[in-house]
């Protein structure tokens, strides 16, 4: 019986002890217990070498620390959550959640549902393969903007930008404002290249969702040949919330083989697929459940991919898995996809919808099976798009 | 007559008085002059409010001031140095440059010659058109990988990667590996969006030369339809000295006409084409001179584009240019274009090269005319290849 009284903080509950995510308050370094956060500058004698770590203001130096001082980290405060009396100076806080619990790095997008990519492929390219050649082969990826990286509950400007329209481009608010429910994995511990695979958890400090908002009109005439750019890099939104990865070890799956063997780099000895169920939800209403577990790379695959050329891990890299979309029409997580790129709008509270419109709200859910028949919870991530903003110079 | 005699500080020098790049000393923020260095901090109580912005150990304060702290320091500093006599603590030092004099927010890559992308379109898409439609419409560009910007003289380390091979993609040490002559621009100021081109400048500290390291065999595997990835972010080098852009006054033109109008937000009003000559060394042998006035879109329609959706352009955001190439053989700023894919291997010291090979350093300078006849110089980026290093977990 532990003295954490919140009704939300019990096995049953995807935010009860089995789970314990990182995040911050005003007061610094806290982890959530149900619904409420307990800041741990208070309890910092308590954590011996840890102490400085769980009285930063953020979780950068937790995120540099690395997986020993995570693991203990961890073991210290399942046993302070879980004992029968409060520890001096305890004192449990409102969520909070307004600010990024960390300094992102840099902010990596992969593209690992093979779902979503034929889906966007027979979107755009009809007459072809739906799925590149690379694509089995390798996860691929690309680099986003760190510095738009929000946290949830930000609102949305819907972005201007250049799209294609008869006459010539224009520069317009997009049209086509989209989501993408994804799953990200917050980097740490010392810089590191040339990750394996079986490496790779030990610079994973844990999970948030993501949602990468994306403008469609601009990314179609802007992304050739260099990629998306301003069709992605005007708002990122991430959980307030790390969960960490210890509290994924009953959620831990093979994920669906590919058609060709991967290459010796990329090859897992026991994958890091997770059976993670995500929840979509417009405007309150659930319009989709992406399955994490259909992810063709992992985590741990997308690392050492990553870090194959040289390139360094570094603590506070954002590595988003790419859109989840699982094989069902109601499992595809973007509107893209969902709505068949407009040709198949979906009903949200009565009216036909297609992409986001100003004042909608989105907000995605996730839970996976936790240990002993437990449930465990990612933070959410909502935002609410606010209209565009005037042109610039005016 | 100044009290500095280092015989490099003169007008007939691309780093006399009419230059002054910042860097940083293992003594912290220093100023060029000549070949040598001068430490600011024990000069700081000269510097009145700007005190703590040149005792720092890096750039990252001077680059979050912004323009009016940039322009005040601008001039003590031509003050400074051009005194007849030195001011007390005085003591200039050995050039260092082992460590980048900033901390890079996000890097970002532009496309902007448009030789350099015809001569790309020409050798991978014989059949097409050379340009694609967008690029004449905006500046296209993508975000690369800001934890691998290293310090001109950082040795690169051959990148292993996949790449296409008879039966099936090998992940080897590149074959391909080459260079990209680009110039870049150091981001500061109070993060700012949808900023008009005549509001740029204000947010660019100085310019620095960029060697965007490119795996072209990694590339041609890897990049539909999300872009470059791993075949650049193992490495980019940097200048280890920024010069300020009031130092370009002289050399700014208005860059070659498009031949579509640009849209309203992308318009100049005074252009900001700058007459720089870059000049690329390999193993000490010039083989090509890349005219930066040849470049189609400027710094300040990159910025503005890159922040009309909304993202702020924050304190250390690196803008590189993209390849510079002119319309001469010789004025061609990777060896993909300068070789033709191989096809037109060029003699160096007395060998047919086409791509790097172990041991091969590239050398890039540049010089642009500077106010009364006077040359300014942009501080060389240099690297050495190293062979790739061992297959990861072995």
């Amino acid at each position: 019986m532990s003295w954490i009284e919140d009704p939300a903080f019990g096995p049953d509950h995807p935010f009860g002890p089995q789970t314990l995510p990182y995040g911050v308050t005003p007061d610094g370094v806290a982890v959530r217990v149900g619904d409420r956060a307990l800041p741990l500058r208070p309890l910092a004698g308590s954590f011996g070498r840890l102490a400085d770590l769980v009285s930063a203001p953020d979780l950068d130096p937790l995120l540099r620390a690395g997986r020993p001082a995570w693991s203990e980290l961890r073991a210290r405060l399942v046993d302070l959550v879980t004992a029968p009396t409060a520890p001096r100076g305890a004192a449990l806080t409102d969520l909070g959640g307004e600010i990024l619990p960390f300094t992102v790095a840099d902010y990596v997008d992969f593209y690992s549902s093979r779902h979503h990519a034929e889906n966007v492929g027979r979107i755009f390219r009809p007459d072809g393969d739906p799925l590149l050649p690379n694509w089995t082969h390798l996860p691929v990826g690309y680099h986003g903007r760190a510095g738009t990286v929000v946290v949830s509950g930000t609102p949305v400007v819907r972005p201007r930008g250049q799209r294609r329209a008869e006459g010539g481009p224009v520069f317009e608010p997009s049209a086509r404002l989209d989501v993408e429910a994804e799953v990200g994995f917050v980097c740490g511990g010392p810089p590191e290249s040339r990750l394996t695979p079986d490496r790779a958890a030990d610079h994973v400090l844990g999970v948030v969702l993501v949602n990468d908002w994306s403008a469609r009109d601009v990314q179609a005439w802007e992304y050739q040949p260099l990629g998306p750019f301003l069709a992605k890099s005007f708002a990122t939104s991430a959980s307030a919330w790390i969960t960490p990865l210890e509290a994924f070890s009953a959620a831990r799956v093979a994920p669906p083989a590919l058609p060709n063997p991967v290459l010796p780099h990329l090859a897992e000895e026991r994958p890091w697929g997770l059976d993670l169920t995500l929840e979509v939800e417009w405007n309150g209403e659930v319009v989709s459940r992406p399955p994490f577990r259909e992810m063709s790379w992992t985590f741990a695959q997308q690392l050492a991919h990553l870090s194959s050329n040289g390139a360094p891990v570094r603590p506070g890299d954002l590595i988003a898995s790419g859109t989840v979309s699982g094989p069902g029409v109601d499992e595809r997580g973007s509107f893209l996809e969902l709505t068949w790129n407009g040709r198949d709008p979906v009903v949200v509270a009565g009216a036909e919808r297609s992409f986001l419109e100003d004042g909608d709200t989105v907000r995605i859910t996730a839970t996976a099976p936790g240990p002993d028949g437990s449930v465990v919870g990612l933070a959410e991530v909502v935002g609410a798009v606010l209209a565009a903003a005037p042109v610039q110079g005016r």
